[in-house]
């Protein structure tokens, strides 16, 4: 099932090298004012073409297909879509039998018994997160004045980029990095004891999040070496304050009034242009490959957005659906 | 919302201080031997009685409320109740206005208006996590031959517990703990890509249990630091092998055939028998507060068979919902 | 799947001669008021011991399992439970190998491949609708003032019911009815186009009635026959007040503020005790069926409240899931 | 919601007079054979252009936004999207204010606080019945060899339906009909009883029809009239095949093996060119309306595709997740 969402729900659909990506939201109250300026910022962040990210760069200009009217919504589906244009799909020819190392291409053969569209990763491809983004404007805009910032922390560990970033490139190799996503002003009272926990429904679409590996809230993998006089958060005023707040802003999976923060740890990007051994689907034998097509250095560049963008779609679902 | 699941679906109820806990599981195909004494091993598991956890030691004893039919599941739903009797509710009488640091009192005593059972946490208490491994007995009926395999990594930081254990039993603290999970033997292809992925389904559920502050599969945080080269897990068998499994045996969301590997992150107790300052919720004032009643030193000894129950719900429900 | 509902959710349970039957309603705000004697007068509406209904009489006591305190709903899932008494299930062992006409026994053993607990129908029996019948009851707090009123319109035909009931229990042979349901006071506004209209919320639900052969909204089957000119509803008032109600209260799905008006048909009640065919599932030849057991003459006597109950669930849904 | 089932999900989008209608398909297994050719058939049933319907012609060319690749499906959702045309929206202006007898005008602008596209009902066109007869084109081909076939059988009362057709369009009226559907070789075991039966899932989906007031299935509404003698359908082979089939081939909710039979009522089509009253929601007073714009005659001509689709849906769905 490629939807999420009980209130605000997403569906999302399409591939990286057919005729476009997209994403329907459902459950979006009439009224709220919907312009094609409004996605510019967000998709920007998105968007390829700086140092570290690929050469592929789509325009990504939002069509509103359904649930628009005068630039409003009008209470109906919106059916938000990004055309491709800028697809080199000869590239990708060979992936469909010498199946990518770190990427989904051996999976997706053999889910779907060879029928995927393998072209870029199809519908697992990285471009899908156009969508996402898409959304997550639509959700931001829903959860106002609620802020959500995500920002890189580090890349292979390093808090200042460019070197590593530099070498990377140099070494025609990829690398991973850290995010760090908060979430400034949530009421008291969001989220469910079991199992909508606002931890289980940021990390559900965190998860889906190409390329990430951990999520960590609060206090996070350090409460495993942490006493409870350490880690406890005093409550100190009677709208929730606490004096510290390893809790992450979250007690019982509830949103308990103080900020929430979480970090989110991206892998390396799986396309590096260096040999690579892979088995052949045809024969069985093992191969050397060497992937073309243009890709992300630091994919990790590109994620708070998509971060951001998932957190806002989880919050907006918590909030339609289950505040009370 | 309580339950979780399409396909093999878990609604939970119950409360620390009442009547006792349960959980009805819908959609078990007929035919599943359901006996009492299946249940003893991973119920004894999670159940205190051993060095640094409570004193409050339920009997545990499952009852087939329904759905069960000459030892058999009849194919209707299941409703596993664990009824309570070692109840001392009088303990908790204080904490309905003194809410505890660490847990869910104050956001559960906003977020319900004050309508909350707040006896022994109420519906947010960790005996509810009878029901769940319940449940997971269930799952991993439906699951065999796959294993899954919870074990304690670590307490505080170290791999050897005891000193670290009667250290903090000593200071009167709690402590907090690491858990790896790893499911051996799963097929190719569970999991979906947006947003069903085998990570979002798992981390939804294990972001369920109490006192979990994060989770990485393969890699995890580690992958932030790697170069892409060190990464990428090279195939060398048609059986989608791989040569390492720093994916831990997932890509795009699918499980690949190796190993699932993924380590858990559990917060030291919450409840410790220091002073600690917290708000009275009736005058405003910041309080001294000394928690009575009987608790864990360190509650990730009881998580590993917790963890296990949910990630075989998790999967149970992509078998039964999502195979192909 | 044996659950219903997005925001309102009900997952029901039990069986006719096991322990009980009960009903899980997860989404119920906090503070409602919740007393046993709430749930007489509906129960005892439900309830047999009249003339045309079976001699097996439940007490019906309904068990609150969890989620309410102190007599008011907590927030959490609340367990309703009626624990089986007066159960005779020798009468039924027959109906294993020997499916009854007209009732599931044939497709509940095919279907759970013989595993189904096959006394007094189990998990398909009327009995079940006890439950329904209390989750009925908080829905209709919760929907506090809209009133729900169905009736027994007729039986067999007739608008005066008792020579037909007397001819029917003199010929040792059972008869159908048709019950009309109104709802009064409905706001403007509730439904949704695709695919959850009014209608498809209460036709889904009243058809999981045992017995339901047929359902019409306003002008029903008769709008079959007339013409437009006749049919249309003019709109007369600002409030959204029609001149005539063949719309039955609803356009487009959508409630539009006049009495939503809807009729049931009830086929007669399956068991009887004049000798039928049927097969031997052991021996695949056709046998002669006398039905022991107590059963209803005119199940359609009892049907109204459950209507009511079903009515209330899809329309505490809508309120609280739908509703902007 | 705008979204209906499980496994088979189908999630519709689009408004009357906007870019277009579509549906997305989700769950659709791979290697399904999809051609634009195969979906000419049934959209030519729904199409208008004989006597009886609008003069308003779509060409109905079926675009796969995603998820078919090489004219197989690949297990990604298949989004199918139909170009508006042939858009008068001049037409439609005054009914923003107007709102039209019968239709959903007046409800849409009350629910969607007049944020709805009101031209030509938008979203609550029966226009978007061509995204459903797309999707369940899909739904057919995963059904095969299950055949659904749903005709006409009355027009204003009458079997034989050219008269009482030209008579209707003579006087500028409309006229309503009658659609029996058969669904023949169905498996046993389909359906869930509480609260997926058969019924439910059909009733859900054929009442979010445009103009449908009401189904009945086997004996429907004639079950009301009966004795259990009559009425009871006896068992006579080991297949399940009955000696009557008044219970329209389900039993408890499940199919038994038998032909499923139901019938369902049309309303005449509200949009008719006489005066009508209506309330001018800008002044409040009332005021006459002569509807412009082009119309069906009888929608029910072209109901009995609609409703075979919305059946392949409702069974596709329990085909894909509910069997077992």
């Amino acid at each position: 099932m490629n939807s999420f969402g009980e209130k605000f729900r997403v569906q999302i659909y399409g591939e990286s090298h057919g005729l476009g990506v997209g994403i329907i939201i459902d459950g979006i109250p009439p009224g709220i004012p919907i312009h094609v300026a409004d996605f510019e910022h967000d998709l920007s962040r998105r968007r390829s073409g700086h140092m570290g990210t690929t050469t592929r760069v789509e325009s990504d200009v939002p069509e509103f297909m359904s649930g628009v009217f005068k630039h409003f919504s009008t209470g109906a589906p919106i059916n938000i879509f990004f055309r491709n244009s800028d697809v080199r799909s000869q590239d990708y020819e060979d992936t469909n039998l010498l199946p990518r190392p770190g990427h989904a291409d051996f999976v997706a053969h053999r889910k779907f018994l060879g029928y995927n569209d393998y072209r870029g990763g199809g519908h697992f491809s990285g471009r899908l997160t156009a969508a996402i983004v898409g959304a997550g404007i639509v959700a931001k805009k829903l959860l106002h004045p609620i802020k959500i910032e995500a920002n890189l922390s580090e890349i292979g560990g390093h808090k200042n980029f460019e070197d590593i970033l530099a070498l990377t490139i140099q070494k025609n190799d990829s690398i991973g990095g850290l995010v760090n996503c908060q979430v400034l002003g949530i009421p008291i009272g969001w989220g469910e004891p079991f199992f909508n926990s606002i931890e289980s429904m940021i990390s559900h679409l965190v998860f889906s999040i190409p390329a990430v590996k951990g999520i960590e809230f609060g206090s996070g993998f350090g409460a495993a070496k942490m006493f409870g006089s350490e880690h406890n958060d005093e409550i100190i005023s009677m709208d929730g304050t606490t004096r510290t707040n390893y809790s992450g802003g979250i007690n019982g999976g509830i949103s308990n009034g103080n900020t929430i923060s979480f970090n989110v740890s991206i892998k390396p990007t799986s396309s590096i242009s260096k040999p690579q051994s892979t088995i052949d689907l045809k024969t069985g034998n093992i191969n050397s490959l060497e992937i073309k097509g243009r890709h992300d250095v630091c994919i990790a560049l590109r994620a708070p957005v998509v971060i951001e963008a998932m957190t806002a779609i989880a919050l907006a679902d918590l909030k339609l659906g289950y505040e009370i």
